[in-house]
């Protein structure tokens, strides 16, 4: 503790064993460290290519412990964890990174929204829910947002009319503006424990409007490049704001008026960013292997632009993945293929990714759009 | 067996689960599939990142079985294996790729050189030794080389005159002729089950003249393009004259008279390929995954140029290792570093590598040079 790391025999914890702590540990372990990882699901996907595996959830606070005691530097791929029980390990000396401090600041998004105002960061217009009254106080239509556990386009509500307050969302939450967007943009800055700062690429984030999930990523932005450098000063603005250690996924809007707002932060790997592994030097999760662990961050360089493409869980099935496709995707030009290995699909849940290279972003998104018709993630049951 | 394979369960078997088992290992998993290793060491580098590690030598009948039974598809990072235990289960309608009749065609050295030049492919002048008096048959200096089982410089003797003669191999062996080496070259061939061929850019292997250990590898090859071709056909002219399935490395000799002579043929990824983890859009570890489990090759395309520099162990040390230098390696520009994990080093061992990136392939080499003065694998055990 607060003892120099001896990176001979680094031990690694990861917070969190779905698809982004386990590339995160195939990068970690490409390093020699040693990778323990802690996630309720036996067999997790980050557990089967990792050295160990601790089941238990996230708010276990013996199985924290457990964790952050076996490994000489701990990090998360989710902020919705026990941020309390965190506290004093950290204060204890324990690297912990992002600092639970950190974490619970993102971890609540009216909190994260206001601490960011605070910091001269533009943000959408917002307001506290504290009464069901207030409901109505910014007029309609506007977006209602759960304060805590939102991800994946949950805890979301747009709210078009008086007619929609009824599907309010219940528990504590806030609102803010109906942002006339032009672009959904998102960038990852890294930050490693001595202050080094590092940014990406701007990339810009497509959805799948019937769940607000994102679909695919175009990496870089069509966007000038006085935009892009507007978008990375902010991105940069905000994780010197809270001095955060590790790697952060700052989402923005591009109004149609031209302007930058910030979305919300994720303190932890991007699905945005999953096109760093094959297009820049320094993919991001290597990234925050080097950020948590004071080691000097890579290169963002992108060296060849990309669209990743989510592979989601086809609607109408669930239980065991069942590929179709497969060999048609990979007959086309430079996809790279992931597939997390979830023992279990459903509609829409994450299940893989692909990558699709190209020096011509155009013909990258025709090849993504035609790989994602070919390829479908059904299951074994059929709903 | 012999039914088409599913991709949405695949389970792939790996002989061997040193660095290249484990880097393969990492990329079949990228793709969801189940990774079983084969390797006598318990917890050795591919086990540590894979589902599951039999604890088992190469020439354990029984063990190998056990794989290959419970796989669908089994391959190989080493080719000191008993292929003759192999080659039943692969007549019965295992899946065991590249096949063992390729493995047994190239694990002897001498047969591999009289098929390659019986097929018209270039080598060098070759004879075999029957008697200790051959040895003086094609003059000094020679090449004296052990037909089975050597690596990494080992079963490889120069004999400068008949005083070397009391040093010479003892086992069965074969004497080359000692080709005026300009350059050496190494290209991989992918050709999977369908018979697709896929080739890497041609690249230039540096050695460590104290023990004849490749050194650093250079990302292309400086080398005329009219030439590379050339290079290429003959790898590709090789590969398919045995109907090999996986990836294939090919060294070759550059004579000072320009000519293009095989020196030998390694039936998996090869240390002269680890470039492409960076630098292709397909790595050989990936290509091997897809080439035998019958997907379409990847795109072999070089995006950026690298010099890759294996970290040996230090002379004078033993034990586990215990790494100098890493932070300020990792400072320099556009560095990735792999450690593989091994729990010993000892003087020479490959330990780990760096691959330097950089569009100027001067510039790469510059720095691949500074970080290999900085960094040292040492030992808890000074000898």
């Amino acid at each position: 503790m607060n003892t120099p790391l001896n990176y001979s025999h680094l031990k690694l914890g990861i917070i969190g064993g779905g698809q982004l702590g386990k590339i995160m540990s195939q990068k970690a372990k490409k390093m020699g460290f040693h990778v323990t990882v802690l996630d309720p699901t036996p067999n997790c996907p980050a557990g089967q290519v990792s050295d160990a595996q601790i089941v238990g959830g996230f708010y276990d606070q013996a199985k924290l412990v457990e964790l952050i005691r076996t490994c000489d530097v701990t990090t998360f791929e989710l902020e919705n964890v026990d941020v309390e029980a965190l506290k004093p390990l950290f204060d204890q000396g324990h690297a912990i990174y992002p600092s639970p401090y950190t974490i619970a600041l993102i971890q609540n998004k009216y909190e994260q929204k206001k601490f960011l105002d605070s910091k001269g960061i533009p943000v959408p217009t917002y307001k506290d829910v504290k009464t069901p009254s207030c409901l109505e106080s910014l007029g309609f239509p506007v977006v209602q947002k759960a304060k805590k556990g939102g991800y994946d386009g949950r805890g979301v509500m747009v709210l078009k009319s008086k007619e929609d307050l009824k599907n309010a969302i219940q528990g504590e939450s806030f609102l803010e503006e109906m942002v006339n967007i032009d672009k959904e943009l998102a960038i990852i800055v890294a930050r490693n424990l001595q202050g080094e700062v590092a940014c990406y690429p701007v990339v810009e984030m497509l959805f799948d409007e019937r769940v607000n999930i994102c679909d695919s990523v175009m990496a870089p932005a069509r966007i000038a490049p006085a935009l892009a450098q507007e978008v990375k000063d902010i991105a940069i603005a905000c994780v010197e704001s809270f001095e955060g250690v590790g790697i952060f996924g700052v989402e923005m809007f591009l109004t149609k008026e031209g302007k930058i707002l910030v979305n919300e932060i994720a303190p932890r790997p991007h699905n945005s960013a999953h096109y760093t592994i094959e297009s820049c030097v320094t993919s991001q999760f290597e990234q925050i292997v080097r950020a948590v662990t004071g080691l000097p961050l890579g290169s963002t360089e992108l060296i060849i632009p990309s669209v990743m493409v989510n592979l989601l869980g086809e609607e109408g099935f669930e239980g065991e993945p069942l590929l179709e496709g497969l060999p048609e995707i990979l007959a086309l030009d430079k996809v790279s293929f992931h597939f997390y290995g979830k023992s279990h699909t459903k509609p829409f849940r994450k299940m893989g990714h692909i990558t699709v290279l190209d020096h011509n972003l155009d013909l990258a998104l025709a090849r993504a759009l035609k790989a994602k018709d070919i390829f479908k993630v059904k299951g074994t049951k059929p709903l």
